[in-house]
C-alpha cells in the first residue's frame, strides 16, 4: 500500500485500513465438507422409510433440482420408496382465490391427524413462480397444521412449467406415501389446465366453493364440475348458513344432470364451515364411502394403474415434442409456416409435413 | 373344334362353342390410355373453381389416397384451392345412432338447397372401415338429396385412424369451398374422440337428439353438451310432440347451468321433425344469428385461424408420436417398461426416461 498523500481537501478521504477478505477459505473447506456429507441415496431412503421428516424433505428436493446428478439419485430414492408407496389416499382439492382452502385444509387436516391418519399437504400451482407468492406458501394460514407432527407440509416446486410441476408432485406423493403418510392432499389454484394434471394424480377431487348472490354456477370453469367427486360449500357459518344452503340444492340439481361417471359413483354436494368445523366430518365419511365402493368394484386400484400408463405416455409426449419445437430448424422455419397457414397459403397439414420433413432428415 | 360324338346318354353335354376371351385386349388397352389421361393437378383445380362435381369428386379421392404421388397432386391441389375457400358455414353434426341424422339431414339439406344454397355432406366416421357400413353409406335414406344438384355428398374416408379421417375431411372442406360449396355440413357418429375432432373444424356444432322416456340427458357422452352451440330434439311429431318440448325445458335448464362460451353464445334448445318439416327453418335461424354475432364480435374468423393453428400443432404431435412408436427399439422394451410401473418397480417418469434415452441416442 502506498503512504497516504496529505489530502489537500477534506472532500479527499483517507485510504484507511484494507477490508477483510470476501472469502474465507475456512468456511468454504468447511461449507464443502458438509456438503460433501449429502446421504446417500441408500440413506435417504432408510430415513424416509423410518418416517424421517429432514430424510423425506431432502428427497423432495432432489426431485425438485434441475442438475442431472441429483435426478438421478432421485431416481434411485424413488425406486427404492415405490414398494412402500401407494398405499393412501390421494385428495385433490381445487377453488378459485378466496374461497378459503388454506384454513379448509387446515380445519380438515388438522380433523384427520386428530383420527390418527398422517398427513401430507402438497401442492401443484406452476404459477407460483411467477407471482412468487404460491399457494401454501403463505404457511401462517396453517398455523396448526404446520406445527401438527402427524403433517408434512410442502409448497409448490416453483419456476418450471405445468408438466415439469406435476412430476415433481407425482413423484414426491411416493415419496410421502413411503414415509408413512396415509392422507395426501394435493391442493391446486386452478390455473389453465392444472386441475386436469391434479385430476390425475388424486384418488378424489374436490371442489371447494362458497356460497355467492343468486348464480351459484357461474365462475366455474367449465369442466371443472364434471371432474369433481365432491363439491363442498365452504364458510357455511352465521349468515352465510342460508345461501349456502341454496347453493347446495343449485349445485346438486347440476350435477345430476350429468351423464353417470366412469366409477358410477354419484357426486355429492355439501357445505362446511373452517371456522365451526361443521361439516368437516361429513366430507371424510364421503371420501371414505367413495375409498370403500372403488376399492369393492375395483375401480381404485385399475385408476391408478390408468394414472401411470397417462403419465408415462404424457412424459413421452411431452419430451418428444419439446426436443421438436427446439431444434433450430424448427425454431427458423415456424413462424413462416405458421404465417403462411395463417394467410391461406397452405393447409394446416402441409405445414406440419415441411416441419416433419425437416426434422426427420435431419435426425436419419 | 372336334366333331362331336353321337352323346350316349341325355346327360351327357355337347362340347357347345367356345367360351368368348376373358382378357379383352383392346379394353384393356383402352382403359390404360384413359388412365393415362388423369386430368394434372392445374385441371383439376379449374375444373373444382369451376364447380365441376367430376374434379372435385377426383380431388378428394387423391387427398384420400395413401400413394405417395397423390399426395402430392392432392398438396398442389389444396393450394390452388385455398385462396378461393373459407367463404362458407362448417356446421358438425353428431347425435347417436337411431337419432335420426340422416333423415335430419336430407331435410335439412334440401330446405337449404331451396334457399338458393350449395350444400356439400361430408362425414367423419373412423369406424366405417370396421363396420363396412358407413354413416352416409346408406345414401338410400337421403333420397332426395342425393339427386340434388346443389348438394354434394360424400361418405367418410375409410381404413384409417380418427387423425387420418379428420385430415381427409378437413382436406375435403377447402375443395368443397372452392367448388362453391357455401354450407357444409359434417357428420360424425359419435365414436370415441370423433366428436373433438369435428368439433375443431366447424364453426357451429349441433347436437342432435330426441326425446325418451323420463331422464333425457343420459346417455350424452360427457362434454359434448358443453360442445354443443344448439341442441335440436328430433322426431317431434305425432304424439312425441309433448314429450320433445318437456325435454326441450330440460335441456334448456341444463345448459343455464353451464359457464358462459368463450363466443359469448348461449347454446339454444329447438325442436323438430324430418318427416313434417317443423322447426327446421328455426335451425337455420338460429346458426345464421350465430354466425351474424361472431362475426360482429370478431370471433368467427378468431375460431378458424384457432383451429388452422390447432390441425398443423395436432399433425405434427401425432407424427413425432407415430415416429416414436415405430421404432424397433420402442416396440421391443415399451411393453416391459409398462409392465415394470404397473408392478410399481419404477416410476411412469423414469419409464418415459428410459425410452427416451433409447429413441434419441439412435438418432443422434
Amino acid at each position: 500500500m502506498s503512504s497516504p498523500k496529505k489530502p489537500s481537501s477534506s472532500l479527499q478521504e483517507k485510504a484507511g485500513i484494507s477490508p477483510p477478505e470476501i472469502i474465507n477459505i475456512s468456511a468454504i473447506s468447511q461449507i464443502q465438507k458438509n456438503r460433501r456429507k449429502q446421504p446417500s441415496s441408500q440413506e435417504l431412503i432408510a430415513g424416509i422409510l423410518d418416517g424421517n421428516r429432514t430424510a423425506l424433505s431432502r428427497a423432495i428436493t432432489l426431485v425438485e433440482s434441475t442438475n442431472q446428478e441429483h435426478a438421478e439419485k432421485a431416481n434411485e430414492v424413488i425406486k427404492g420408496c415405490l414398494p412402500n408407496a401407494n398405499k393412501s389416499i390421494r385428495i385433490g382439492i381445487t377453488g378459485v382465490p378466496g374461497v378459503g382452502k388454506s384454513t379448509f385444509i387446515e380445519a380438515f387436516g388438522t380433523f384427520l391427524t386428530q383420527l390418527g391418519k398422517k398427513v401430507a399437504v402438497l401442492a401443484v400451482d406452476p404459477s407460483s413462480s411467477l407471482s412468487h407468492g404460491s399457494i401454501l406458501g403463505d404457511k401462517t394460514r396453517m398455523e396448526e397444521l404446520v406445527k401438527d407432527e402427524n403433517a408434512f407440509i410442502r409448497p409448490s416446486a416453483s419456476g418450471d412449467t405445468l408438466g415439469g410441476v406435476a412430476r415433481k408432485t407425482r413423484e414426491s406423493i411416493i415419496l410421502c406415501e413411503a414415509a408413512g403418510y396415509d392422507t395426501i392432499i394435493i391442493e391446486t389454484v386452478g390455473v389453465g389446465q392444472s386441475e386436469t394434471a391434479v385430476h390425475s394424480m388424486v384418488d378424489f377431487f374436490l371442489l371447494l366453493k362458497i356460497s355467492g348472490a343468486g348464480d351459484e354456477l357461474q365462475g366455474i370453469k367449465r369442466g371443472i364440475m364434471e371432474m369433481a367427486d365432491a363439491i363442498v360449500i365452504n364458510k357455511a357459518d352465521g349468515d352465510n348458513i342460508k345461501k349456502a344452503n341454496q347453493a347446495k340444492l343449485e349445485f346438486n340439481r347440476a350435477l345430476h344432470l350429468f351423464p353417470p361417471k366412469k366409477s358410477n359413483w354419484q357426486s355429492k354436494v355439501t357445505t362446511c364451515s373452517a371456522i365451526t368445523k361443521e361439516g368437516i366430518s361429513d366430507i371424510w365419511n364421503t371420501i371414505s364411502d367413495y375409498v370403500q365402493m372403488t376399492n369393492e368394484t375395483g375401480f381404485f386400484p385399475e385408476k391408478r394403474k390408468e394414472q401411470n400408463h397417462f403419465w408415462m405416455m404424457e412424459t413421452i409426449n411431452e419430451q418428444l415434442k419439446l426436443n421438436f419445437y427446439n431444434q433450430p430448424e424448427i425454431i427458423s422455419q415456424l413462424e413462416e409456416n405458421k404465417k403462411a397457414v395463417q394467410n391461406d397459403e397452405i393447409s394446416p397439414f402441409a405445414a406440419a409435413q415441411n416441419l416433419l420433413k425437416l426434422y426427420f432428415s435431419k435426425s436419419s
